[in-house]
This record gives structure tokens, sequence and C-alpha cells, in this order.
């Protein structure tokens, strides 16, 4: 037996006690007659002691031969420590060693073990199981793994059935980039990897399995971004005979059982905004609801009075900072410079300071009197003290860049509490939007959602009027999940085919499976896919998801632990009847 | 709100009141004056009554209009019924229907959705979301549903952490052949799937995540024999600082645990066999305990009697079968022709009945005396009423033949009661196989498994004597998971490489990150993977795991439902810089 106990259980009550324990070596300290080793594993970390006159000759010269992640087996026992260290938990004792085995040695790690580590990204990624023996990476994933099993049971205890769809499927144009994998025993034919279980969950309450769920690896063959994974793990969930309200009422419940789990919070209500709102009132379909803010629109306060910005602007839309009048010049210019980014694109900032002993200022003071910035002041409900921006411009874009400036000035101002989580339902998406590049509408969420009754009409007229039976859950300003209330008949899911503009033959070779499931009964049916990783970073306090994942890709896909994607064998190609494209081809 | 009841939960109690029920219509009754319809749903059947007199006119045609498989929706009083159905839990009450809403029709479905269907699996797996709602199909799903809670529910509860290992890693030629996807941002360059996340977990040990599980998805390219799938599912484990019973223990209370929340059983202990003596006493290495008819071998009393056939044979080997003497002629020719079959392959099978009165008949009698035969009868143990069966020839196709016919006996006599569970555990397989194909050792296992210590020094010597430190788990003789303690250390993998005919940079360009991560402190570790398909299916009682799979693929690796694999678009194939090899090519 290698252990009697693990590096993070014994404490004074373990007193006289003869053990064991197996770990690595985390830190030696020789001070000539006495050597300390802290031995670590899994739990903690439990300090040996070898000493001059109690220790064999042999055993203490052997634990001074030892090095940082040494691989020991100790046998002794457990005494009181002179120096107790009331930061860990076992710092009331320490083990005076009988026996030492070096199970295996090691090399000298490329970065420290340790939660504050010297090593860069790329070199915690090449070595990803030394990266993994540290705190803050070896907590992501007992984070996780709390997470993978409170949701699980949770769904499991409300009737939910686990089901595993199929990683090998069928390659949809519509959409991200499939991956394909090339079929040896049917030669010129592939199969895809799935960019979500849709079909098959779809398909699933069409046999009657009328709430399923799965915690499930999905595939997206995108450029990837900072924050983006080819491969990915989804909550994925789907019901039968829902409404909405049906289907926001169980994944609510979801959420407050992990807060209340996973974190001891409890999330008493989730307010429901449409879409509509979200982008008018927060610039946003994922509005940040822990501070106001909200976005004042200030057309008929703010033109007419010979500031031609305001005058010639689409949209002329501020926000209120309270108690934000004090903000310096370079506070001020600060903001401007950041609003002007590229990445956020606004020609300028207009400020308006309330000043706390009632006067204003601000940087449009030619243009307006007193009495127009009063009734600017009104229009935002300022009160003295607080500082109101404005941005103005083509709508959309002039929302997006405020959006990102309301974030910026709750993040100055100290109102994204990381440890305050609001959720939040935003509904009634648009069902379609428009595409400049192909000249089309594309379905803004996937093509099996359905549209409201009450804008069915509207599908030949204004097609993007169309709202659809959508919903997100938006936690702290990140969208953690989707759905949507399905189209279950076929002559609805035609026309939507139609609208997306697939051909007849196209809809029948990609989703005929579906379209003729359709016609054996399908319930009415409407479900969400939470992204779990996004959703343990969020629950970790992290803005990154790699953290979260075990072996994560780097941005150009490659895992660089085990180096790959990589090249394969000819005989391999042969096989599947492929050939290398060359640069000539 | 579609439903306030399912169409399961409703009894006598619920008299009198209003309820709103969604479901299929299993089945119509019209009978003029009064129509029943079953209404089905995952949770099963209640009886709907429409009746002259007490239902609107309108509603009692509409009743009559609907058809199998229909999607309805129905709200009315639950009332007494007059004839009660025993036999089904809501068969004492039926709902008094006064609001109908077809909410999907229905084509009539190419089969019965019924326990017994006239639809065969074909058919059955072109329309699986219809075989689905069957309940063999639907009860299989759930039983699935419930293996995978318990057996994390175990897991967790015992300190393994669940941990998902990435689906897209690297092609390596050893063992089975990959499925490959081609990296479009790495053009040339493949990912691989998973045929097992082993070398993953083993990195988690490195990395000091000391007890590893995953229910995860596996995949391997074969050519797929009727009980195979290209992608299975797999309950994968990993532990450190153990030693074979420290695993044994672990995943004996895995099984015992799922025995007794699945099925009620209580399994007492788990013996352990070796590798050795399961072959000389069953001629398998996966032997059903459920019953004895151990093999005995004859060499001392059956040969230098003159019967050249058992003279020459290099093994003379037998079974003795309890109370079969009274086996007919026809019998016995029935038993001979089974063993003679290709696929079993033995040239004949000599036949020694003792009769209840106490005399010998047999196949061989003329080169036999009585003295001879009941020598024979006693190396056997046998007793007046048993029939001695015996094989000979090649020592280890005579072995593999007995097997079948020990099991064929078994089932014959009633030895292998279905509701019969006996587990077992077979030890020190050896290391290596001699491959005829490519005249060299492979590893019987895998290449991180270790080999015995004391056997270590055979490896140069006598390659396929070494043992390895590897079990199985095996229950009624179907192998349901097994796995071995791994090599930790670089030396030993090395060896092992050099002796499975890797070159020095063969085994740096698969394995090198493996190698490099045993020099960095990998502790002793080992563990195993369960077949989690099959032991859905041997605790279901059937021989089949496709019951056991939502979306299985049939023997050509296809999904005949979705009609994959199929070919992609030339755009798909330009963006991954591949092209399709013609025949020309």
């Amino acid at each position: 037996m290698y252990r009697t106990h693990n590096c993070g259980e014994l404490r004074l009550a373990n007193q006289g006690q003869k053990v064991t324990l197996s770990g690595w070596v985390q830190r030696l300290r020789n001070k000539g007659g006495v050597v300390w080793i802290d031995l670590r594993d899994r739990y903690g970390i439990t300090q040996l002691v070898f000493e001059e006159g109690r220790s064999p000759a042999a055993l203490l010269a052997a634990a001074k031969e030892v090095g940082r992640e040494y691989v020991l087996q100790v046998t002794g026992t457990v005494v009181e420590r002179y120096a107790k260290n009331p930061k860990m938990p076992t710092g009331d004792i320490e083990i005076r060693v009988e026996e030492l085995t070096v199970l295996n040695k090691s090399a000298v790690p490329p970065f420290m073990i340790a939660d504050e580590t010297d090593g860069g990204e790329d070199l915690r990624m090449k070595y990803r199981y030394l990266d993994i023996r540290r705190n803050p990476v070896k907590n992501a994933l007992l984070l996780r793994h709390r997470m993978l099993q409170e949701t699980r049971a949770y769904l499991s205890g409300q009737g939910f059935i686990e089901v595993e769809t199929p990683v090998l499927i069928k390659s949809t144009p519509e959409g991200a980039r499939d991956f394909v994998v090339p079929s040896r025993m049917n030669p010129g034919e592939f199969y895809a990897l799935p960019q979500s279980p849709q079909t098959f969950k779809q398909l699933l309450m069409v046999g009657g399995i009328d709430k399923y769920f799965q915690l499930v690896k999905c595939f997206r063959d995108e450029d990837l971004r900072a924050d983006r994974q080819p491969e990915f793990t989804q909550i994925d969930c789907e019901m039968s005979f829902v409404e909405i309200e049906d289907i926001q009422q169980a994944f609510e419940g979801l959420i407050k059982h992990l807060f209340k789990q996973i974190k001891g919070i409890t999330i008493d209500e989730v307010p429901v905004m449409t879409y509509a709102d979200a982008l008018a009132q927060y610039g946003s379909d994922k509005p940040d609801i822990r501070f106001g803010m909200k976005f004042v629109e200030l057309h008929d306060v703010a033109r007419g009075k010979g500031f031609k910005v305001f005058d010639s602007a689409e949209l002329v839309v501020g926000i209120c900072a309270r108690g934000a009048a004090g903000y310096s010049r370079k506070q001020l210019d600060a903001l401007t410079d950041f609003v002007k980014k590229p990445q956020i694109g606004a020609k300028g900032l207009v400020y308006i300071k309330y000043n706390a002993e009632g006067s204003f200022k601000s940087s449009v003071d030619k243009f307006y009197t007193r009495e127009d910035l009063q009734a600017i002041a009104a229009k935002f409900n300022a009160r003295p003290g607080d500082l109101m921006l404005v941005l103005s411009g083509e709508a959309a874009a002039t929302r997006a860049a405020l959006n990102e400036l309301r974030l910026k000035m709750g993040d100055d101002l100290g109102l994204r509490d990381p440890n305050t989580y609001k959720v939040l339902w935003v509904v009634d998406f648009p069902l379609l939007e428009w595409d400049e590049e192909t000249q089309r509408y594309h379905a803004m969420h996937h093509p099996f959602t359905s549209p409201k009754k009450e804008d069915m009409a509207l599908l030949d007229t204004a097609p993007g009027k169309v709202r659809a039976n959508a919903y997100d859950m938006v936690i702290n300003g990140v969208e953690v999940g989707g759905g949507s209330i399905r189209i279950h008949d076929q002559e609805t899911q035609s026309l939507m085919f139609k609208h997306l503009g697939f051909s007849e033959a196209e809809a029948k070779a990609q989703f005929g499976f579906l379209m003729q499931a359709f016609t054996y009964g399908a319930p009415p049916h409407g479900g969400i896919a939470f992204g779990f990783d996004r959703l343990c970073a969020l629950f970790g306090g992290s803005d990154s998801i790699r953290d979260y994942i075990a072996f994560p890709k780097n941005n150009a896909g490659r895992d660089v632990m085990i180096d790959s994607p990589s090249p394969i064998a000819p005989a391999q190609l042969e096989e599947l009847r492929i050939r290398l494209k060359n640069d000539n081809d």
C-alpha cells in the first residue's frame, strides 16, 4: 500500500500515529542537521522532518538528495510541530520520517509549481501536466468536476434523461464550418463532428423522450479567437410539450441550483427583457444588469440647438454615471480615447458634468444653455455630482459603442462586483438576420427556431422584423446559454428553409430525415444549450475558458503538448482514399 | 400549459380532477356511440373516453378522426372505469374528455409502435425516432441513463474527479485504426479521434489528479462485426499510488454498487483467477463461472490404449456434464456436428456415458476397457448419470473448441441463468503476444502496461512468457472491463517500445510527450476501462449493444437514419486542402 493517508488530512488528533504518505516534493529546506520536506498531493501539503540524532544518518543523507517534484513514499510518525503554521490545514503537525522511498525522480520543472508561477502561457500549455499540479489549475478542474456532477444531479432529479447522441454525424453547410472525418468503409464519403446535437435532440422529442439532457462535446472549425476552442462542452437540453415559460422555469432552476450548491449564493429572481429593450437600454443583447446606467435617448432635448453633430446623427444617446462629475480632464480625455479606439469606433464623446454645487460643465457649452443642459440632465434623472456621457451617430454602431463605454464606466466605478451575480433572460430575438456578404437572410439562432405566431404574416413582407421564440440566459453580461421553441410541423419548417434560401432539394438532402420525422407526430418542443466551459469560468471568477479545460488548444487549433494536429502516414491516406492537395493542384 | 399530468400517473385518488394530458395515440376503438383512445407518453398510457350524449357531437366526431401516433392534447375529468384493467397502472381510471386539440398529425408509421413490433431491424434503424417510442428501446435508454448517473455518483463519492479529455488528438499507428480529421488551419495535418483517453489519463496522473474518471466516447475505425460500433462509450478510470489490489477493490466497489442500485442484486465476492488457470480450466480468458464443468486433462488415463487420435494429440481434454448421460444418439450427433462447425473447428467428439445403473457407453468402446473408462471417470469425478465429452488436438485450438462446447452444454442444461451474475477478475495476462503477420511481438493490452517485476528478466530470453500487471473483469463470460498497472518510468517505457519494435525516433514521434512527462516525477499508477455499452446490455439482459445506443450505426458504419457518411461539398475539400483519390490515382 502506497499510502495510509493523503497529504491534506492529518491533524493534531492523529498525533502518534504511524502513517504512510506518497506525494511530490514541493520544497526542501536543508539546515544541515535538520531537513524539512513539504510533501504535496492533490489534497494538500504535509511537512516531513528528518533530524540528526533522531533519524539514521543514511536516511538524513537520502532526504538531502531529493529534488523538487521527486515522487516520495514515506512512513513515519505524526508529531506536533514546534512552530505551527496556522495557514496550512496540516500546519499543526509534521511527520517524523522513518522510511523514505524515492518512487520516481524528476528533472527540474520548466516553471515553478506554485500558485504564482514564472511560466508563461505557452510553456505551461506545453507542459500542461505540470501546470495541472498548480492549485489554480487543479482547483479549476475540481470546480468543473463539481459543476458536472451538480448539473446532472439536478436535471436527473427533474426527470431529464441523459442520452448520448452520436459524434460521427453528417455535414451540413448551414452555420459554422464542420470538422469532417473521411470514412474508410465508404470511400469518398465523410462523417462530420457535431456543432451541436440539435437534430438528434429534436428526434429524441419525436421519439417521446420528453426531457433530454447531455453534457456533450461539440465542434466548430472556426478561425479561433482568444477565447474560442475548436472543441467545447455544452449542457444540451430539450423538452416536449412546453412553452417558453416552462423552459425558463426549468433552467432557472438549474442555474439557481448551481449557484446554491457551488457558491452558496441564492438567486432570487430572474428578470425577462426583450431583445429590443436590451438593445435600446443597454446597447447589447447581453446586458450586465449588476448596475443601471441605462441608455437615455436625447433627440428631443439635444437636437435643434445648433450642434450639427447631434442634429445630423441618426441616434443621440447617453448614460449617466452617478457621482462621477469629479472626473478630471485627463480622465475624460482617456474616456474619449477609449471610445475612439478602432474596435469601438466612436467619432468622439460629449460629456456633461453636473457639478456638486449645481453648475454644469460640458464639452458642448457653446451650443447649449444652462437650461438646455438642465433639460438634458432631467432626461437622465441626473443629480448634482453626476457625469453624463453622450455618443451620437449611426444607431446600431452608436449603441454598440455606448455599451462598451457603459461597461468601462461600470468597471471604473466599481459597479461590476465579481461576487455579485445577476441572471437575466433576454427574449424575442429576431428570427432572421440579413447577411451582406451572401445577400440573404440567415437564421439568427438556427433554422429550427419557431417564429412568433403573431409575426408569421411578416415573413413575406418584412422578414427582418419577425421575432423568434428564442431566449438567451445572460449572467453579468455574459451569454451563458440560449435556445428556442422549435418548429415541429413540416409546413413551417419547409417555409423556413425557403426563406433561408434552401432549395427543396437542398433542404431534403441535408434535413430530409428531420422533415420526415416531423410527419410522424412530432410534439411541440423546445430546448436550450449552455456553454459549459464559459459557465465554469464564470463560476470560477475567470475571464478565460482555457483555465477550465484540462487540455486546451491554442489559437491555431494546436495542442502544443502532444503536438497535434500532425501529418499521418501515407498508408493511412491511401486507406482513406484521399490525397493531400499540393500548392500546384 | 400543455399538460397538468403525464400519461402514467393518474389513479383512482385523482377521481373528479380536471386534468390536461398530451401524448400520442396508441390505439383507438370506435364503437360508434363511444370512442376510446389510449394516449401514450414516456410515462405510460391513459385511456380517454368520448361518449355520445355526454360529449358534444363535434368532439365525438373529432375523436373518430384521429389516427395512430397523432399528437393530442386533451382536457377532461378523471373518472372511474367500468371495466378496470389491473395490468395497467392507470387501469382504474379514464379521462372523460371535454377538449381535444390535435397538436400534430402523423402519417401511418412504417411499423407497429408496440413491444413486439412487425418492423425488421433495418426499418427500425431508419426510423429510429419511432423505434425509441417502443417500450423495449425506451427502457433500454432509461436503464442506460440510470447506469450513467449511478456510475458517476459512485466514483464521485469515492473521490474520483471527472475530467474531460480532448476528442481531437493525435494519430498513433499502434493498435486499431484511427479515425482522422483533416485540419483546415494546419493544411496537410490531421487530428485523430481517440481510441481511448489512455495517454491523457496517464498525463493527469503525472499532473497529480490521483483519481480520474470519465464516461467518454471512443472511436475505432475497424471492420465492424455484428456487435461493434465505430463509436462507443467507456467508463475510463485511472488512479495513482495504487497496486493491483487497490484497483480491484475500487472497481469491485463500482460494480457492486451498480448491481445493488440498478438490479437490487448483492454481489458478495469477486474471485481472482490467473489467465493461465482460466485457459487451462475453461479454455477462455473470460470464463463463465456461473457453472463448473471445468476442463479435465486426460493424458495419463486416456493415452497408451491404442486410440491413435488421443495418442498423437498435443492435448486430450474434456468436460463432465452432470446428469446428461441420458443424451440420445441424436443429441450426441448434434453435439458432434456443433464442434465440427468451421468456426469451432474440432475434428470430432468423444463421449463417455456413465449410465445411471453404473455401466459405461462411449464412442471409443473398442479402445477402452471398463476399467479404463472407470479411471477416466474418476479423473472427472464423474458419477453415474453423467456425460463426459472429450476433445483432442493442438492445445490452444482444442481448448478454444472445448470452451464453446462447455458454454453450449451450460445453455442446454440451463446452467447459465440470466438472472444470476458472477463477477470474476482474470489476472496475470501475458505482456506480449506474437503476431504471425508482422513477425513481431505486440502489446496484448497496450504499450503502457507494466511487466511483472519478477518476469522482467525474461523480456530478452522468452518475451512471450512475461506476465503483465494486467487484469480483466469478467461477468457471466463477458469481458466488461480491463486495465493494468502502467509503466511510470522512462527507462522501462523505452525498453517496452524497443521490444515492440519501435525505433527510438518512432517512439519519440508518437509518444515523446508521454516519455518526457515521465521525466518530471510520474507517480506509480494504473487504471481500468469498462465497455459501457456492453455493461448496459449485460444489465439489461440483452446480447446486443445496439439496443442500448440511442442512434447506432450499422455494420457498414452507416447511420441509415440520417444517411451518413455522405459526400461533402467540393468547397469543403478545397478548404481542407485534400482531394478524393480516383480509381486511377
